[in-house]
């Protein structure tokens, strides 16, 4: 579902991977009017796994399409000059709040100097790997954050890096709001802007942000590697009775007393207490006593079928959450399924049908409209000239006939 | 460093943990004037770990310092009536750019229906766990998501959490980009907005955009548990002579030729092509041959030293990072130094001198100026009262003698 809150913004992307498409979906979301600026043919990462099956191989790819929905199309010969020409010009076409280029391609014939020369308040954001434009990809900035030395019990020697690509997804979102921001701060001074987000400045402003930074220079401590323990706190996954697994977390004093009390055992609690000299109304003296208070938790849920644990749980307010893998979110969960209203059903051509998250806000009193579905590689073509560009039918017509531009038949996925 | 795209905003920003507290540091980043309310004495994360050492236990967290920083602070008795019509009045106070409430507290004397009562266009952006208002944190989120269970070779049995409180974060900035796009709304509209943003949601949208959602209910496959390895293309750590540990990526077709020639394999890789007749010019391809490859990596980093193996993959341009705590991060990596010009040397008073990073987006043609630290609780308190609602030294004395609001002198960490 998508929100009207920027319905006047028009963002040309061009794009692959995913920080980049993340942030043009985003905006999408919100409301704006992106415009992908496609190969003909496809670019890098138009045939990413997971694909769809296709005899001749021809299945679309689920990365590409989820991250591409809601946007438009067009198809464009990116190796030929008039191809270049036409998309200098489409991100520099006029309107108040157009004139947006979104990018992580770094080609000269789309720098932010050369678009300036077309429109002075050109707005241009950049996704990079590092900030002085070396290559760097999600999992090799991840690596150098500390966080995979600590992540499963792991260690510098044995890292255990996370599957997520969390790095890619805070760049999303950083982007599209660094994208607002020089929209805001254009229409106030009439000022475009040239904006720079690298990978690696999101990580280790991250680090700054949570306070590992500090930690390492003024303590000279490094996070622990404590295994599915919450940091700083009482929180830890626990097996119960059936092999189902739960992750509970005490931050607050009022999760702390409720897990005391799911648990029965405030007693034991107290003994603990007493022996340890430990106070544990303050979550740093709980974090300090997290083995052995978990031990006195572990048996309550070994002893339990998860059906049990889950109404005692609930019933006592404890803050948890159940392990499941994707399929059982999609099957059991409600908050992933039609009845929360950020997902819908949506049918993407050469897929079908399939389940699909909108925008992640909620916005009560605002209207929201179904999400469009990833377009091929194209669909737009004619129709962003014409708009964008005012070329009539016969200029549009040469452009195909010369094959710097394309339609949705010319997709290699195209069904 | 901030940057002044959005100078003119003001937020009032009334929240706890990571997610809201981010978000508002990254308005702040950017421009905006946010000013924390704050419980006299705290809130509920004010003492949270890591902690300064203190002989009397009252060292500042650097958690908080640091997701606080260039924020102003007012210190208001939450409990009384009258701090709270204090709040509601700074909320709703006049001003074309202001009207702004971040929150990650649902109150509900801060509620939109009572705020929009005394200001028509107030725009509310509250942090939820769960969309239906019920309690959920990162860590109860993450492990309905299906990642634990795929992580470091884990399993729904043996879940790995990641450490790194990753749906925070990615809330924290779309929850910034969500107040700019409302105030892109009301500044065209006239209209206000009601804002509510989920863990939960962020999390599984997040899990639609990338794919993983269409791939379990369409194809019925679940993302594989695959240690390090990176999914879909060729990419793993690997150990040098001397113990270190890179990781290395070959995504691109570039990529991918930089890494067979830098370790020199070219004849090996071909005869495993024709021995499995995979074409590894295909990423997907690459992916499927994975333990194969990288058995025929292995050996070369192996047998070099780190700052040999170094030279090597810089000469051939090889998509990689070096594993590395956050100690040798700021030790050893320019990336995390002043000579990136996203951090900044701080002095954060009862802390001292420290790293510290501004916004992350880099806007060469703009004016950076330095953060303002983290303040102490009702720093502010005197300057905001008079300077958004108009009160007078006498007034603002009564409420300080009626101990409805407090100066910096009543932090209880203040040196």
């Amino acid at each position: 579902m998508t929100y009207p809150f920027i319905s006047k913004l028009r963002v040309i992307e061009s794009s692959a991977f995913i920080a980049a498409p993340l942030a043009g979906l985003t905006l999408a979301q919100y409301g704006a009017d992106v415009i992908r600026i496609d190969n003909i043919g496809g670019g890098i990462d138009y045939g990413r796994m997971p694909r769809m099956p296709h005899p001749q191989g021809r299945g679309r790819s689920l990365y590409w399409t989820s991250l591409n929905k809601g946007k438009r199309s067009i198809a464009i010969d990116l190796r030929r000059p008039e191809g270049r020409e036409l998309i200098q010009a489409l991100v520099t076409a006029p309107g108040e709040d157009a004139g947006v280029l979104l990018t992580n391609i770094g080609t000269p014939w789309l720098s932010h100097e050369l678009l300036e020369q077309r429109r002075h308040d050109v707005i241009t954001c950049t996704i990079q790997g590092n900030g002085d434009g070396s290559t760097a990809v999600d999992y090799t900035v991840n690596c150098a954050t500390g966080y995979p030395a600590v992540t499963g019990g792991g260690s510098v020697e044995h890292p255990v890096n996370h599957v997520l690509p969390a790095w890619d997804i805070a760049c999303a979102y950083q982007a599209a709001f660094a994208v607002l921001a020089a929209v805001n701060h254009r229409r106030i001074t009439g000022a475009g802007s040239e904006l720079k987000l690298a990978l690696a400045d999101i990580a280790f402003s991250a680090l700054s942000h949570l306070g590992v930074l500090s930690e390492a220079e003024l303590l000279q401590q490094e996070r622990p590697s404590i295994g599915n323990h919450l940091y700083g706190a009482f929180g830890r996954d626990f097996a119960t009775k059936d092999s189902q697994r739960v992750m509970v977390v005490a931050i607050s004093a009022g999760q702390w007393k409720a897990l005391i009390r799911c648990c029965d055992i405030a007693d034991a609690i107290a003994s603990l207490q007493d022996k340890t000299g430990l106070d544990f109304s303050d979550e740093a003296q709980r974090f300090e006593a997290r083995d052995k208070i978990a031990a006195l938790i572990e048996p309550w849920f070994a002893e339990r079928p998860f059906t049990e644990v889950k109404i005692a749980l609930e019933e006592n307010k404890v803050c948890w959450g159940q392990y499941q893998t994707v399929t059982e979110l999609l099957a059991n969960d409600p908050r992933a399924s039609l009845t929360n209203p950020v997902f819908e059903r949506a049918v993407t051509p050469g897929i079908g049908e399939h389940m699909s998250a909108g925008a992640a806000v909620r916005a009560p009193a605002l209207p929201r409209e179904p999400m469009k579905s990833a377009p091929y590689l194209g669909t737009h073509t004619d129709e962003v000239l014409s708009g964008l560009l005012g070329l009539d039918s016969g200029a549009i017509g040469r452009l195909h006939d010369a094959r710097i531009v394309a339609g949705p038949e010319q997709d290699p996925t195209f069904a």
